[in-house]
């Protein structure tokens, strides 16, 4: 949907729900995809937003699911929190058992037991099913709707099967299995088309093919389609039999919210919080973090408190403190950035590491020539004191060297000892670059406190 | 491909390759998914891909064309480059239009001409128009093979059609068009098969159809497919013919390069500056960047520089100048990345613009109020000054409100002057919260060196 279009269809919006003119609200939202919907309700006051989802299952209740699917799992959970069980149970039995994977452990543990127990009346096995997986693996985000057959059916079976089969969530291949269940091959659908009536899946099935586990992380599953350009990856259980099938809607969003967690763990935000969350609530989410920082920040100021005597002789040397210290972070920040992101599209592992080390070094120490001879000479024009000159193009060498080492180490260590990578990465550099660089170049200064 | 057998792979690569034994790498990675074979191209030095290479394209062209498929279009031109225009040309035949147009743009200009000039006694019309559409919009990336099929046509002679039409790319849907090639609607290859042989198209089409145009920017395809959950969109010209499709797994490449992009730009990094380029190769790249971040840096120092006087009189106020630098930095990089990645994802335009800005500011004052008086009193109780409790205090509040503001007005102002959100926006940042942090810090400093 267009900027301006979703501009109009907000404001029309809000105008029918403080009017109360419900049945314009619905003739509004009834033209527009269940995806621009969701798009809508994103400007909204919870309280519209409680509205229009209300009328939206009051006037059509397949519409209403089809909105949930598109919303973020933790928005809907908000808005059925505010519902009634027996809604809520009914739209858990119209929508596909992997949405409610998704929404139900973001309930209140309370609402989930009673919703479970309130669905026990027509109870879902598929959906207990998929309760069992961990979070945030193959086995928890998977439909176990698919299209499976038997290697011995026979084309005009299949087409006949399929015709039977009704609608299953983008089916765009059909999974082959053996007498037992287990996965031995994967026909597109219009493979199908090509086959003499008679002929066998076995015939003509492809059988090198790319499957993951129920335990599989999400990442690596997306990873896996992205590589192999599928768009939807079977999921075995340990012992190979088809339980379910990840799309590739599914894995774009895990890709989004990869990116989006990569870039918010990386300068320590919750990636939950978002721009519509309310002030209140990510001040609780950034505060515990820059308390943290407090800590990490506290470093430097106690170092320069060492120096006072040396600044208090040589007052020159507290001019440089704030450029050691910007340079450091932002040399930092590219080489954290680099290995973050090659750590999450790539295959970044100990065997590319030492290359990679010894690489943002050499840039590093490189850089830091180029930068520190710049400063150190300007230095030397501006105070016509040549050690001053030497002393902060040093530091700043040395500090550049540091970034690149610690913008290196940080990600991998992280990794290495089971973290996120990115796990507020930036606090930790500029940690060291902030302390290390402050402490290099004032102990310089006091090093050659004479020559001043 | 599992860490661990990538690893493999690659070892025994290298050990095939430096000893000469060529044909056991080709039966090695004649066994592989030509991604993995990519993948394991990454670990090589120049030298050695080179040679897998060109062991690719003597054992089987169809192979090294599928590995060119998957290896980075700036990758494969660097080996195209050390090709002879005789082999380019035959690769580029072997190739889809949409590849080669990738590609094409990142080789030298008399390289291209030449390839080019060697195609002409079998010119390709496809790739020739496909490179006259703009870098990074739908024509360019889009695949001009597709089906259509007239409204009219029959169900049983779709089949036919799609039978006899041959292999065409990820072909999940059959695009339906009028008599003069507009695009009407859409129809599954697997709800073809629900329809009775003398149903004509446009009785069951989908005619509410999600397209976009040739000149729609990349980005905006991939959040129509993402919101839409397509794996397909047609791509239409100003005049509504179809004249292209893109799938879902180039639209994938575009969501991770766009995630790249954003973090690599916010902290001043070229997008195209990866792990495996060679030192001097990243010297380039981010060089001229930090030259800049040293002109920003500058503004700082300039400011401690006009206090000197004060700082002699209380060397203590130095003290605390690296604290307020890098809590403004820290809270300032939270808003930042919030805000770029609200612009990369969603529809943020200026109507959520003032709710945005409002929200951050409330946050930035809260997180300053906790945080400030947090240090406030923490350096009362060390140096045992009130007034220098008060001051740092004071120059935390200001700096965190600033950092709020600045983080959420620079993204957006960078937008409105149609750059990238997120250039350079961490540099400016930093630039701001530094330079106004140690002026509010030592400006009031000044203002009750009475009271030290």
């Amino acid at each position: 949907m267009q900027v301006t279009s979703l501009r109009i269809a907000v404001s029309s919006a809000r105008k029918f729900i403080n009017t109360g003119s419900l049945s314009r609200l619905w003739n509004l939202v009834n033209k527009l995809h269940a995806a621009d919907i969701a798009s809508l309700t994103e400007h909204l006051t919870f309280r519209e937003r409680m509205i229009l989802f209300n009328t939206l299952y009051e006037n059509d209740k397949e519409t209403a699911v089809d909105v949930i699917r598109e919303i973020d799992p933790e928005d809907t959970a908000q808005i059925l929190k505010a519902c009634p069980i027996d809604q809520i149970t009914e739209l858990f039995h119209l929508s596909a058992p992997d949405d409610v994977a998704a929404i139900m452990p973001l309930l209140p543990e309370d609402l989930k037991e009673a919703v479970l127990e309130a669905m026990e009346d027509k109870p879902s096995e598929d959906l207990l099913e998929l309760l069992e997986y961990e979070e945030e693996t193959a086995g928890r985000i998977m439909s176990p709707n698919f299209y499976a057959l038997n290697q011995n059916t026979k084309v005009s079976d299949t087409i006949t099967a399929m015709q039977l089969g009704g609608d299953v969530e983008s089916a765009f291949y059909l999974y082959v299995i053996d007498d037992l269940g287990h996965l031995v091959g994967v026909v597109s659908i219009r493979q199908v088309l090509f086959r003499r009536p008679d002929t066998p899946l076995k015939n003509f099935m492809n059988t090198d093919l790319i499957s993951v586990s129920t335990d599989t992380d999400q990442e690596i599953v997306a990873r896996n389609v992205a590589d192999y350009n599928l768009v939807a990856i079977p999921v075995v259980d340990a012992e190979n039999i088809l339980v379910g099938v990840v799309t590739v809607d599914d894995i774009i969003d895990v890709i989004d919210k990869e990116a989006t967690e990569d870039m918010y763990k990386m300068v320590s935000l919750d990636s939950t919080d978002r721009i519509q969350d309310s002030p209140l609530s990510s001040v609780k989410k950034r505060l515990p973090f820059l308390l943290f920082s407090l800590l990490t920040a506290s470093i430097a100021p106690a170092i320069v408190h060492g120096f006072t005597g040396t600044i208090e002789k040589v007052v020159q040397l507290a001019v440089f403190i704030p450029l050691v210290m910007a340079l450091g972070g932002i040399a930092g920040n590219q080489t954290i950035a680099i290995i973050v992101r090659e750590i999450a599209i790539g295959q970044t592992d100990w065997l590319s590491t030492r290359k990679a080390l010894l690489k943002e070094i050499i840039v590093g120490l490189v850089n830091g020539l180029v930068i520190g001879s710049i400063t150190g000479i300007l230095s030397f024009l501006l105070f016509n004191n040549f050690f001053h000159g030497i002393i902060i193009g040093v530091a700043i060498i040395i500090n550049l060297f540091i970034a690149a080492f610690m913008g290196t180490l940080i990600p991998l260590i992280l990794k290495l000892i089971k973290l996120d990578p990115a796990l507020g990465s930036v606090n930790l550099l500029t940690m060291c670059t902030d302390s290390i660089g402050v402490l290099t170049y004032l102990g310089l200064g006091t090093l050659f406190l004479s020559k001043f």
